[in-house]
């Protein structure tokens, strides 16, 4: 199993025996899952994904990406919410957020999942003198953040490549048959792949959906499913003492202990759109009926020096979740200095991750005594197939969780009041009796 | 007063008469920190920086950022915690996060930051082909991060340049008088500005620290002063009922109630950044003694579709803090289409800062029937003189906001567990004894 679950740092808080009726239900829920037979059941279809995607898909992802990395040297990627978030993730753990800046590196973008018409008009800018593709992500195609990025960014390219190359240029990734997206993806011939329908946004990054942006982005997608497929099968056979299952209960019992938040950290820079990730995957999933695990993420040690001190001595509300790559991109070692005016002569020849893993380990302690617990994960390596298997396990414990806390984890209400709220205050046709509410209101 | 408060959505919640004793408390640490009679006394220079900073050090700090940008193409900012997050939000709000990747700009980099060699490696490929200069920043100058990343990149410099051109392209920014780098500085001539000796790190961003980094992106500093001092003199005047003194009375009055967690929020994604600042500001300054509210962040829209189920539906832990500037970078239209396939036709003409207005709006309203508290900060701008005039209303907020806590809010004890482990765990000489404890519970 590439993830490890280290549970030392959490002896002081519970026992065996406190946690066993948690586990129960953990497996419980993974027995629920397994036999779909569980609220949301008809989004279980990220369960076997990995090892159920056609491999013609997979091909046709490929081929594309290869189209777009020919014709272009910058892909807009135009989604929001879990129709982004995954592919981010994974392109910036594999390949860091600098690659972007390097001489003539490939770049992905990522627009039309803000209201910030700034931040589009300045991509705009960058990619005036660049060849440009386009992947919209969208189930329906009328989510209105991607929508008017999209509607503006088409009508840039059909000015500067005209409409028939623009075409070959777009790529929808939206439902198989229904909605507008579809649609114009049919009129305008646009390339398309398809958001499977019994999967959910925030479980759907090793779709297409996240699939096509890292094989563009150059990522070995076929590497990142074969560890996906793995730990689906170790997670299997592993039974219901599998460490998602205990990951699952453990949060669960320190939820009802009164940790209502959980701090996703590591000490990689390159896993901070994994942090952003994960809040969506947990935060959506278990934030409901009043109930649910705030979730917050962090880089350490950068954020020792910001969210240390709380963590040390503040409220005691928080556990940590920490995530550790045993080997990583660069291995460098603090370099001799004769004079060792520094003081750091005690570090010389030592890697920096041989110096962040004590720093992990005094972390762990220091916050441990000081009454936040810890989890910590380990994993071989930072690459394709630890990322693919990091993904599935998370996505397991996260619906095995939310289960456990009694929750549908697969669907998001909440989500529709802002929408609704946002297109009334529009004067969207439709909303007008929610208008005259509001306006009231305000 | 470029700073305003909206209180309307906090009206389901309490009345005045609630808020009035917090409002007594908030009025008495504001005459406190005026009068200096409180805990962490001795750093209280932050205070009064923006009116008394002495002229002739902004002209030092303006003349060395003019050498930088004039023989450099990149300044790499070597600091950790308070020593880089206020310089890297200030950058990042007034240029945005694309800014680095348009061609010719100036480039500002931050390193020692993390443990991450693969990072710094990153770095140092980047800018073998670019003329560099460096500003390392810390007190003391033997804090590990950026101690690390200044011994390598100094040796990567030296082998490049020379020791007399990477002396002068070196500036430090440090003690007056005490410690390493001080010394160093003193010995090999580099260019060097002052930490104040009254004024913590996360405090400092009005100081050189923050000065320097800003002025050689091309940031015109005065207009950042003139803001804060402007905010200075207005707080003052207003008396002890200006709104930092409300917010702070407000952020207490709900955590007195279990929202114990606030999310920073805005609708811009150049605000990112600051939230990571006003994560150490008050996280750093409140999270003590058991107590304190968790400083977490979020950009809208985007974050609505990962955290927004959470904060609509979730534990009702969490109180929101949102910043919305009247006037920004860029204001596109959503263009118009005669088919209208997207059904967008009726936001066309509207700009995007009008529709995310409507969605400010609409997601309040939801987020308060939710049952999630909403405070809204308005500025008429993301120029400098409206960021001076945010930091330092931030500042005093958070000074009052601790002492109506009843903790010191100028120190960070619990910063120190990590280090100290760090340092036994690695073999610091001085630390057998905790080593050998550690290795006990290893």
């Amino acid at each position: 199993m590439n993830v490890k679950l280290c549970e030392q740092y959490l002896a002081p808080f519970f026992g065996e025996e406190e946690l066993a009726p948690y586990l129960a239900r953990a497996a419980e829920a993974r027995r629920q899952l397994a036999e779909g037979d569980c609220p949301g059941r008809e989004f279980l279809g990220w369960q076997h994904l990995p090892e159920t995607i056609d491999p013609a898909e997979v091909e046709r992802i490929l081929a594309a990406a290869e189209q777009i990395r020919r014709e272009s040297d910058v892909l807009i990627v135009v989604g929001i919410g879990g129709s982004y978030l995954g592919a981010h993730a994974a392109i910036e753990f594999l390949q860091g957020p600098l690659h972007r800046l390097e001489p003539g590196a490939f770049q992905v973008f990522f627009a039309g999942c803000d209201l910030c018409g700034g931040q589009l008009e300045e991509l705009i800018r960058l990619c005036e003198t660049k060849r440009v593709s386009l992947n919209v992500i969208s189930k329906s195609g009328t989510t209105t953040e991607p929508a008017m990025a999209f509607r503006v960014l088409r009508q840039w390219m059909e000015k500067r490549y005209g409409a028939e190359e623009t075409a070959r240029r777009i790529w929808c990734t939206t439902d198989r048959e229904k909605g507008v997206l579809r649609q114009m993806a049919r009129r305008e011939g646009y390339g398309s792949f398809v958001v499977p329908g019994d999967i959910g946004g925030r479980y759907s990054v090793l779709s297409a959906v996240g699939l096509l942006p890292m094989a563009a982005a150059g990522i070995d997608i076929r590497r990142v499913l074969a560890g996906a497929a793995a730990a689906c099968r170790e997670l299997e056979d592993a039974g219901p003492h599998n460490p998602a299952c205990r990951y699952a209960a453990i949060r669960n019992l320190l939820y009802g202990r009164g940790r209502k938040v959980e701090l996703f950290a590591s000490y990689e820079p390159r896993f901070a759109v994994m942090g952003e990730w994960l809040k969506q995957l947990f935060g959506e999933s278990e934030g409901k009926e009043g109930r649910g695990i705030f979730p917050a993420s962090a880089t350490f040690s950068t954020d020792l020096h910001s969210l240390g001190q709380y963590l040390q001595e503040g409220t005691r509300q928080v556990f940590e979740t920490v995530f550790w790559f045993e080997r990583g991109a660069g291995e460098w070692t603090v370099p001799r200095d004769e004079e060792d005016l520094d003081g750091l002569g005690f570090l010389a020849g030592r890697t920096f991750r041989q110096v962040a893993w004590q720093a992990l380990q005094g972390t762990m302690l220091s916050h441990t005594e000081g009454g936040t617990p810890n989890l910590l994960f380990t994993l071989p390596d930072m690459g394709e197939e630890s990322l693919g298997s990091l993904i599935y396990f998370l996505e397991l414990a996260c619906a095995v969780s939310g289960l456990v806390l009694g929750v549908n984890p697969f669907d998001q209400p909440g989500v529709e009041g802002y929408k609704a709220n946002m297109f009334a205050l529009l004067g969207r046709p439709g909303y007008e009796e929610r208008r005259a509410q509001l306006l009231k209101r305000l």
